[in-house]
């Protein structure tokens, strides 16, 4: 294990960091709020930190698969570390786990809230609360290899290790120049977003941060009610796009190099379309007792479908309040998640469609053991590599599940509040059922059980293996 | 598919459910119950059927995986066809959709009822209900191979396709003769524990039904409080043989055979009883405050356990009303389930274990490509055809388990009673939580909900693939 280069990619990750804090701080500045210095001195402190330690040039270059998941889970706790201070130095979350497990839910894109009003934080924490979704949405060490020179050509162990989803395929031959793409797109797709939600009257501050939350499918909101009080306008657009960050950023790329035709072929993209048409026809028809219309039926449920599926979080209504059926379509939504290669959570819609793939295929091998045929995903032969990690990824991710959820049941609150923890964490999603849906929060469990929590939130978002190889001390001990 | 030794086989089956119901004919006539005639009518029905079709002799001996899987779905649902029409014919259960509900639940050994006062029902039909378990715990067609010289090689088929387990060895080298030691083995356990419960105080009828439920791993009992109100004595003696018939019965041949230093090396029924051990520590440790006394404790502690992850389901108290925590191990352990090779149900302790090695092997080859290593379990190399079977039997598993889950949430009970209803009957557990807790009922359900949970019941113990095979069409169209 080359620590010395861990230790230099930390300490750049600590820059830009201080980086980041400054917005808020900005925020502060424009709204003149005491808190700003919050936000000024973790900065300070985390710049000079990444100054000092960045001067001590590694030794080597050396950099594998390995370094790529230790150095990404660090960053990841560093940055949740670091991100706090401000909410817990302000004195707005008064409890420093409190403030982790809100800057975890924000850069990990969960959305989950330990905060029982929202509306009590400063301008200052509301924005940095929603600015780490756009961080963490795309990932920050995709960020750094897009602007800074590092090691070299071994960045993709980095990249690979940060970005979600089975394969992690580079759009051009240099990492670099993919992280750059990726990032454009992410941008421009934000920016987009914000002028939309300005036109659909929303004030700067709300389609800002809004913006952000949709854009790294995280959810935070900044109002107790989520979006349920915004227009009808701004929720559409919210629908629409929480439905395009979740769709693989490839597809984006080959519209930009004029390859619209292939982008529609996307395989992918037509599964998670076509689940997502599915749950929004399943829940209309269930709840359209519920409202006025089968119209504003359809709304709701397009929203919440459109929120669970991405794994954004944010809610137009209480969906613990709709019957058992939609909530169980909902929960089902979770745990597919999005595309691979968008800013959403979840298992991901290809590693679904492979696993149905490879076990149809098995069945059929069984039956007739003389045909042989092979599993094809996206146009490629699925290889023995990606069929070996789907599968460690899924076993891994059950034990997770399950070891999580008999550890937070020790907090003794019911099954369903247990279970929904668990799957809106470990996905990334926001509100769960029972005690955490969307009108409840995540303070009703004890610290242990948000520390258990926190974990789950990092493993879904990183996708399991990064937490794994730091937890497996012989990856420290040799070499 | 050879078609005609299929309707053979299963008029074979017909002619032994025949002798079946002549058990409890032969108890109600002790008992002078009118009910008595349902089974004589039943029996005379199935023998004639049998016969009359066995005239046809199959036109070929050929026999493959999937003749096999085929035969024995077949013959699992026209056994429990056949089997509750007593039941309903008697009048004792009105509805023939509950009549089948339990006698499904009978033959799979899970034990979910549907019956709201168990007494009420009288001695034939209560033995009946309780005989299935007998019956289905070690399989109708390896009882078949154990008495007929049917087809010939490849009764193996047959033989794999209805014992639990992810491999399924033959003790020795010919079918006929494993399955006879497997049968002697049980019926010598079963008559025992039958002479062990005269002593501990029961009568013949309670001694001899209870332990048919202990034997097949099923889970009714004779009694609304199932096993609370029996002496002490008689509770610790079902809580050991539980646990003895989640064995893998290869165990006891070793014993047999006089290699019992083997027998105690057997990796599975070490990793089986650490859970157990586990498993008993920690609710011990969690209830104690509920109780008198912590022996107290432990004693409900190990039957709960020893009858969950038997899934057997008796109950001595209602673990409903325990501590979350407790409930939650009890649910894991329905998904973990006995050993392969016994009568219990579940995912089966040896995959699990497979799987958490091939994990670990996966993990480690990421982090050192270079080292190649193999896994092994039960002293072999897991062969790569094992590890394919096992994943799509995990992955099938899940998907059945969601989509039965969705299906009966439209009945808008509870999430916490649809997770652990569906989970109890996959698992071939018997109770549940919430409405389907030890004190509650499967009448909860709409009758659509039974019959998504008749086939996760049937899905379970069959372990997925013969119900698979039997719904791909393909498999019936061509050869």
């Amino acid at each position: 294990m080359n620590h010395s280069i861990i230790r230099y990619i930390i300490c750049r990750v600590l820059e830009f960091q201080a980086l980041f804090l400054l917005l808020p701080g900005a925020v502060a500045l424009s709204y003149r709020e005491e808190a700003g210095w919050a936000y000024a001195a973790t900065a300070a402190g985390c710049f000079l930190l990444g100054w000092l330690g960045k001067r001590l040039k590694p030794k080597s270059n050396a950099f594998f698969a390995r370094e790529g998941f230790v150095t990404v889970s660090l960053s990841w706790i560093i940055l949740s570390l670091t991100g706090a201070l401000p909410f817990w130095l302000s004195g707005e979350i008064p409890e420093y786990t409190d403030a982790l497990f809100e800057t975890i839910s924000g850069l990990t894109t969960t959305g989950s809230s330990i905060l029982p009003n929202v509306e009590a934080l400063s301008y200052c924490n509301l924005f940095w609360r929603s600015f780490t979704h756009w961080i963490g949405g795309m990932g920050v060490l995709v960020l750094i290899l897009a602007i800074l020179p590092l090691a070299g050509a071994n960045n993709m162990y980095l990249m690979r290790a940060e970005s979600p989803g089975p394969t992690v395929e580079k759009l051009v031959p240099r990492v670099r120049h993919s992280a750059r793409i990726l990032y454009g797109i992410y941008m421009a797709m934000t920016v987009l977003l914000i002028l939309l939600l300005l036109l659909s009257g929303m004030n700067w501050f709300e389609a800002a941060t809004l913006a952000f939350g949709t854009a790294g499918t995280g959810g935070f909101g900044i109002l107790n009610s989520s979006i349920a009080s915004y227009h009808l306008s701004s929720q559409v657009l919210i629908t629409i796009f929480m439905i395009l960050f979740g769709v693989n950023f490839n597809v984006y790329y080959l519209f930009l190099i004029r390859r619209g035709k292939e982008a529609f072929k996307f395989e992918e993209m037509r599964y998670y379309l076509l689940i997502i048409a599915a749950a929004i026809g399943l829940i209309t028809w269930n709840v359209r007792g519920m409202f006025d219309s089968v119209w504003e039926a359809l709304h709701h449920a397009s929203f919440q479908v459109a929120s669970i599926i991405t794994t954004t979080g944010y809610a137009t209504t209480d969906f613990a309040l709709w019957p058992v059926f939609s909530q169980t379509v909902l929960v089902l939504l979770m745990f597919i998640g999005a595309c691979a290669g968008s800013t959403g959570g979840g298992i991901k819609v290809s590693r679904i469609v492979i696993l149905f793939k490879l076990v149809k295929n098995e069945i059929s091998h069984m039956l007739h053991p003389k045909r042989v045929t092979q599993v094809r995903f996206g146009g490629h032969v699925v290889s023995k590599e990606t069929w070996r990690a789907i599968q460690v990824f899924l076993f891994s991710y059950i034990v997770i599940f399950f070891t999580s959820l008999l550890a937070i049941s020790l907090c003794n609150l019911d099954f369903t509040t247990n279970f929904t923890a668990v799957a809106t964490t470990l996905n990334n999603v926001g509100p769960g059922l029972g005690l955490v849906g969307p009108s409840g929060n995540f303070d009703v469990f004890a610290s242990p059980a948000k520390w258990v929590l926190m974990f789950d939130m990092l493993a879904g978002r990183l996708e399991i293996f990064p937490m794994l190889v730091l937890l497996a001390s012989p990856a420290w001990r040799k070499g």
